[in-house]
């Protein structure tokens, strides 16, 4: 199994076949040998091969028309895990999942990411091996580990870059530090990417086109177009927090402009104009408070950041046409203020061609799309048709 | 060929093998068996299957290092042609290109789109014909027709839906229409999608980001990400002319909103803005000209909208994170001033990370993007790796 990393530049077809059983449906031979073209006898020796991997399991007998019933064949989840990495401003949220994204065992802890590499990454290579042992497996099961970072991030090489609010891990060998501890694969992405990828495996795999938006301490977002993850040129694409607003107030932001969505409607943001107020508000989960225990002057402000962030979504929405804008974030919890804010300006701002058919949603995976997104993106790396090719060359 | 268009539904490797072929570069049997991982007697095959349509002809030998040189074989561009037909708001441009998208010639006339399907696709027709004679090629030559409107279209059927400047098309059958004469698939698309496809695959074929800005009349984008057209749920991604622009005034918009980018920026706009001060100027080509004949009040103006389109493109440049804004349409060819008044917004108002590397530059397929574009996706059907899968079979 280690060969899973190994890449070969020579397509076998195995690979290619595997992808089709990935959605675990059981399917006999002939099935596999007319979706891809392959020979039955290819098709036979791939399949034995995947079975002694243990990644493709016997699933039964399929019906038959007459004569011996044909053997059917179906994926095995379990025959690996996958750590799923999610480090927030201020949490960290660890899982082992199987190879269908599925969490066998979680942790959630209190850590500022702003503790640096060392301490944070020690923390997730210790926290890592508990997890792996209360869910009964070695490290040796461990096939990938996946990991998101609330900041930008280069995706080829998973170095975060100029990350305003982690200062200390610019360029930190983030891949190569938890691989020389894990001995597998590791890839990291912006926590609002893998958010965004979490949301649309695990709620709307049937969706092509979905917008992902956090609203947390910043605001960020992550898009799904054409049924991937598209992060542009330098893995920045998302970066809404410093569009500036529509008809905003000239609010000075940390990024040196004015005006900046992040600096007008961020729970930080929300929780500075409360706090003008007199209030006892200095973060995104005292507005959730705040607004859980009735004070009307935090849903009077959460409902106006939803129209700000509103105001921007319909310009993200003319530009991409989503069918699906999920909102993600602890500013989310908070109700439905923030997504009727929200709604009010995209439909009043957007065309009716890219909204008559658009459904602006709370997070469906909410605390838990982090987890489920850096999973996924794992599993796609150690399960992508040029790994099971080159693990069965 | 007529089967170019029946699709199989079970891949057969010709497809496959013949992409590898489309740049153009000749390649032996062992060539094109390394990379495909198909057997070699397999390629031999469908080489000879291809030969035997044209698509495929020999390339002379490779250099070798002993014994009987291996023969090549190269992808041949001139088996067929395809008919590009790109329909604007006042002008049609139709071209008989190559397989390779080249064009051999082509044609450009004075026709308002909003003289109705009727009389606009009879010119297609006829104008269609004439340019196949001359040159020189059969109706039975034409392996396809790519097709840009200037409106909303949705891509699967290609049929325009609710288009404002061209309300006398809404919902028609403008693929059946040719398809009945020309005895070819057509393919329909937006004009701004396939003046962005033209503009990527002609001048910028390395870039897997492109963001490409048409302004004309109206003000509209097409977005490449990943290395293809990105259409959205609806096809009507890139819709960026109705966007509010921040920090501007609130001009009323045909759209019914206030302050859109279309409103205050297009050529249109800028052409009522130099009317109020007693130039003569109706048309974006009249801007054109103002500011070629050293109008002072024109370059002002034109380098004002640069700035307001910035502020738009700032939001979608932090979005989408391209490496190439390419700006395209006839208010593209005032000169400097509409870029240099993008460019100082986009730099000023983005995130350093998402401009760094960022690129803005003039089009450079000009007017030739909408056939180049045209053509492309035509091409792109008709060799799908499934059309020659189905062909071979």
């Amino acid at each position: 199994m280690e060969e899973l990393t190994k890449f070969a530049p020579r397509p076998n077809g195995a690979g290619e076949m595997f992808q089709l059983l990935r959605d675990g449906r059981p399917r006999t031979r002939s099935d596999l040998a007319a979706a891809t073209g392959q020979a039955r006898s290819t098709i036979a020796a791939r399949i034995d091969a995947l079975m002694a991997a243990g990644l493709v399991v016997p699933a039964g007998e399929a019906s038959s028309t007459g004569g011996r019933p044909p053997a059917t064949f179906a994926f095995n989840p379990d025959a690996k895990v996958v750590l799923a990495v999610d480090l927030g401003a201020t949490h960290a949220h660890l899982a082992v999942t199987d190879l269908a994204s599925r969490v066998l065992v979680e942790t959630d802890q209190l850590l500022p990411i702003a503790e640096g590499p060392d301490v944070v990454l020690s923390w997730v290579k210790t926290a890592g091996d508990k997890l792996l042992a209360s869910a009964e497996r070695e490290l040796s099961d461990l096939a990938g580990v996946g990991v998101g970072l609330p900041g930008p991030v280069e995706h080829s090489t998973g170095r975060p870059i100029n990350p305003p609010i982690m200062p200390a891990w610019d360029d930190v060998d983030v891949p190569g530090i938890l691989r020389s501890h894990f001995k597998a694969p590791v890839l990291v992405d912006n926590d609002v990417n893998i958010m965004a990828l979490g949301e649309h495996r695990a709620a709307w795999q049937d969706v092509n086109d979905l917008f992902f938006l956090k609203v947390a301490t910043g605001i960020g977002a992550g898009i799904i177009a054409d049924g991937a993850l598209r992060r542009g040129a330098q893995g920045a694409a998302g970066d809404v927090g410093h569009i500036a607003v529509p008809g905003a107030a000239a609010v000075q932001c940390r990024c040196g402009n004015v005006g900046c969505l992040e600096a007008v409607a961020s729970g930080q943001a929300i929780a500075a104009t409360l706090a003008e107020q007199g209030l006892e508000a200095r973060s995104s989960a005292d507005v959730v408070t705040l607004v859980r225990s009735g004070e009307l002057a935090a849903s009077t402000a959460v409902r106006q950041a939803g129209r700000d962030i509103g105001a921007v979504l319909a310009a993200c929405v003319s530009m991409l046409n989503p069918s699906i804008v999920a909102i993600g974030g602890i500013v989310a919890e908070a109700g439905e203020h923030l997504i009727a804010g929200i709604r009010e300006v995209v439909y009043q701002r957007s065309l009716p061609l890219a909204t008559q058919h658009l459904r602006i949603v709370t997070s469906q995976t909410r605390g838990e799309a982090g987890v489920l997104g850096a999973s996924a993106m794992a599993v796609d790396h150690v399960l992508s048709p040029e790994a099971i090719d080159a693990f069965v060359a």
